[in-house]
């Protein structure tokens, strides 16, 4: 087998209009750094999601231009766009400490294409005053992307309180029936809350790409 | 096979103070007949659950002592306690009209043991307001009944906001994901509010009986 | 259990800017009739979904307002706005005869809120010429709502060749593995096309309800 | 992404009546030790758990007012309501020598609130004289919390001898079909014995705290 | 496709000492009537499994020789050995009425092999008294065949308090968790009591043929 | 909690006839010492299962009277009955190296009961020949217990061609759809070979006890 | 929503070498009418599956052309090849009465692309020698398709016995845990036999279509 | 136990046309060294598959006749047969990097049987252009071999695009619901595409097997 022939497909993802992501959790050093050498050469951009410390500083020895987001778990390689205020804002919604590593790889993913994202923390229902108090500062976002493990019971909540375009983000965090995220998902998905959307568990960055998708539209409007 | 040897059992559930409860779902009206003869030959009180209309109409025909409750699918044969507001009082939350048998099923089995027992209805958690509207009725309760089918939020919301008691009971309503209860019992048990209780999908009968172990503490204090 | 106490609540999702959605499927048609005739009263628009023609039948004899949309499987009821299409338009795929129900309820629960939608059928994963030869029609949409059974393999293959927001309904068609609809919901919210948004199993007006969250930010921008 | 933001919420669940408790098993100790050092400023009591014991020692190194309960792989930061006998007591039943940490982790939960609890081990249903021999002992308390793994039987054996509220805890011990304590928890909902309450599995913090929503009735009567 | 090419078997199952069981359930009566008349032809005796009243009359009509055992849901064709007391003898334990058509089964598939066989009912974990009283008349069988639906507890008390051979058979009577007979089945597997055996769900025929594999081993001793 | 409460059991299994064993798994070296000690104090045999190499030799360093059985993973501590070739044989196949520990668990959990059983490898129904070559022998045993992984077929075959008592015992063997164990239990479940019976995933010992209760009706016989 | 957009795409499955094949099963008589009636006009050949015999008859009313093959629950619209031997032959196993419609629809399939297929009744794991007795004529066989229900051994152990590609089919037939043929699928895809290959459970079109991609290769070869 | 017992079984799967195959994964160096042996004795060729590096340094270290292919994670032993490029070839499309270690394993087991196998990487469905621009490359080759994680939609659009016979491999690479592969496995058995192929998931040297099985078609012909 000729491991050679894997050639890197530079327009795949940019002809949809985002960065080359690539998923670095199931690749060694040596793999993510050849795939680097390949973008280096070629003077683009990458995100590598899903790198644990260890395997980071591996590669950050390697590359100036790697930069290591440990709350993230996220190396960004190479220069990306500005954050353009006026392209709209993305509000990110995290439970509690354990939600960190999912909001923190969304927002990441939203600032290296260029659009602002914010989190806000410790917002939970069965602490339903801190998602009432902070109502206000969360329908000044153009889209609400809501972080969940446990119950994932959140988005459902917002779903019946404001108007915008709602993201659910599962998270694998819990024990019991909940430790796999498995129920968070699917108590987003049955939701009683009319027009909330799913992305796969702890895909923060499929939430952000679908957030891009979305906001989009502003710019078009 | 001498199906005649069955013999009813009258001292077993009322020695842990229930009144004798028979499953009609799987019974024939032949079946049931049989069974409710033997408690009016002993004077007995007996609760038939999960019956529906042309059964009940069956049953009816052959017993003056029997009523149908319709709403709660429920045949109540023979006298019972009136219900002794002193004892405590347990509130009942419907999240529609699709929820009403089970809560139902749920206040009819607390009245027959005369504890008294109310229904709210329409209190789900993709309309926020109606849930606070109407927090001080449900904090005047001594235990909270909540139904709840989709993805069964409701508890995990009353769990932050009140100390009472609060015994979930998903129910089987929704479609895809949520179609067969079981999002909603999962979203129940694993709930990031602390301290909910959970019985098994559609069971306002073992719901009751829950909130009358609870109750009687009450009375003992 | 006083019934009757069942307050109907008109401003809840008009707040969110919804009209007022019934879901049909457990309800009887008194049932339906009766919550009817609180929204004639009122002077309100609503949608009822999960309708089936005989139930139709007998909703239609009460009300002259009514009006049942047999693909859909609803009956709409009073008068709503105008198709405006400024405001964005959305394209339903539909990959076949058996997922047109699913389709048709989202393309009319739209249009009861003066969205443009329009549904392509026959665009499946199988034939995928019929996806290629319609891409340029399919591009001019602001969104695209992807129904799918089986495998649901449609949302990836478009997630890879258009930028626009997708989000995947999956549909309870198929037999064994696939009959009711989960290895479609599941292979949407695994798919390696980044940004793909999932709602529940045949849940065409969800769907709906988000492209409506979504395309009010084309107004915004 | 900011995370000093993060604020502490310590009227949160003690405004439902309970100590604040920090689910430590996803933490790092500087995270516990962070939300720790607010606590201590605060001069609040706190309550950390599934804290394994290397994760403990960094953290007692820190904070004085620190202690580890080893077999609830707990910690215990700062003074707490004595136990008061008055207020009603709680029997915490165990399986055997595996079900330990969760006995243990519902018997500190209820102390640290001044509620008394006891734990019973050794009691299961295949040894059903224990049950039998410690029957008197079990009734004389207010409630019963019931951990049990494999096959979970132990609650409705119990259901059916005792008039008390009886809350199950599923234990995650077993091989097989019974490793993850799901056969344990869908045998407690699915019991025949009526009244039977059930948390999550492995939730001894749950049981304990429902156990104390209860026993304030106790009190109120 | 020449469906005619089929033959029957008569020495299949008898080399194994099996008459020849014929599983009813998705065949129609045209289809058994077809079977039966090989039977009758080569002068062989068959039971016929799960078939219902209407389809019973339907093929009683056409044979002489065969009769319907109702609360078996079985068909009995030809002549078959007495019951023969000295071969040893079996109980079969049933939780409830829901559960006669399984222990039918059973006592039947047992007696047309010439194997005595009894069945006890109404004994369930919930009335342990009731398993108590009948403990002696239960250790005087050579084998136990415990029928158990909903959480399927009593193969395990019974584990812990007798040394015979028992064989658990799960019945799909219950709701919610517990609708399909999976619980119970699941429960008995993961049992704490030592030497449990687990026949298929429902599967009273499967129960008596394993008890009469198990009851050779006395003629043999 | 005071854990010294904790007291042994010597009566309970012995009273059905079984030495105690103790599942050694989720216990520390430190809590296996303390059970062996009671029973040197008590001079009873015990069983200790599922113990890997590490923890036995911190077990064995302070017991003279332990031994370690490598290919069972198992303890055991004293003196134990002879194997009588009278009271019957019990055969147990294996289909490959990976099912050793579970048969061999088996195979010491008779002898330790004075049962003669021997292990028979390579069985497996991919390789049919050695399943047909070996019939005769397999035929000579009063019981089968037969131990499959991957899609467990091996009772099912065997079930067709002998009419000895046949307890099937999956292993969790296998990768993909298999890797639990879980496909070779439903496979022997749902087997269309009448009369096999199956124990937990892994369960050797619980085949052992199993068949133990059987062998002794060839004594009674 | 305008239904008649919908045109047929004759080239579709022709381009592969297949028929066109309709799914009868979702799809109501005027539909399918719809349908073929386009297949008329454009002088085509159509296979419409699973249609039951009422519906079949509102169909055959219409058109002359089309043919009710009752076993296979299957209209056949049309002309098609004659059988021709020489491009090979696809052998059939079914396991009972119950498995007849799959291997029906399975062979009708390849007949109608003029590969001959023939079917073997009757032959189960359970009865090994109807297998062997067999297996000289399942030999000669260029491909061999073995339906099973049940624990779905059937392909397993053919593996072992024969060099052929062999296409499993699961099917829906059993009760308990195989009543929906997933233990049968899974049966076979966990199988020890190295090569099977599986289709969907019921899906005997699916698996005469794998068949017909590989019998090509012999005219290749 | 006498392991020694265990012996070999050479002509096992050679009687169907294959090489041994040892699977490497449970078994300890030490075993597969011994089961080595017997292969040298004998001078027969064997695979092992499933040996991670450090496992097959020890191995290696034993016999000059093995080879280690790292990225097929294979010890091949022994000399086997010339790839002959007259019998047919294999094509192996693989998704990404991290599907390698399952494309690999395929690739060599083909080779090792003589058989011309070549993959293609980083064709996935999320990039159509990489699949559309090989198409002609795939075509030339005599079978498909699909490796896919994440959604598995892979063999879907080749279903749809080519006649030959297409082996899907699901591949356990992915998160949240994809983790395991089941949705892989599941997409491709419920796939609207029709006379897909499925094999276990990771089984790279099943799909091989079932390729070696169909392409001896072709030397028939």
């Amino acid at each position: 087998m000729n491991y050679k022939e894997n050639r890197l497909d530079f327009e795949r993802r940019e002809r949809i209009g985002f960065v080359e992501a690539i998923w670095g959790e199931h690749k060694t050093p040596k793999q993510i750094i050849e795939i680097l050498s390949k973008f280096e050469a070629a003077g683009q951009f990458a995100l590598v999601t899903r790198v644990d410390l260890p395997k980071s500083e591996k590669i950050l020895r390697r590359f100036k231009a790697a930069k290591y987001h440990q709350e993230a778990c996220c190396i960004s390689f190479g220069s990306h766009p500005k954050v353009d205020e006026s392209r709209g804002k993305v509000i990110i919604l995290s439970g509690g400490t354990s939600d960190l590593p999912v909001a923190a790889e969304a927002e990441l993913a939203l600032r290296v294409h260029g659009v602002q994202a914010d989190t806000l923390f410790d917002v939970g229902v069965a602490g339903l005053h801190r998602v009432l108090n902070n109502l206000e500062r969360i329908q000044k976002a153009d889209i609400v992307i809501a972080c969940a493990g446990m119950e994932g019971a959140l988005p459902t909540v917002l779903g019946g309180l404001i108007p915008q375009p709602i993201i659910g983000v599962p998270v694998s965090v819990g024990y019991g029936v909940s430790s796999d995220g498995r129920v968070a998902m699917e108590c987003m998905l049955a939701s009683c809350a009319p027009g909330l959307m799913v992305v796969n568990i702890d895909n923060g960055y499929g939430a952000a790409m679908a957030a891009l998708r979305i906001i989009r539209l502003k710019s078009k409007g």
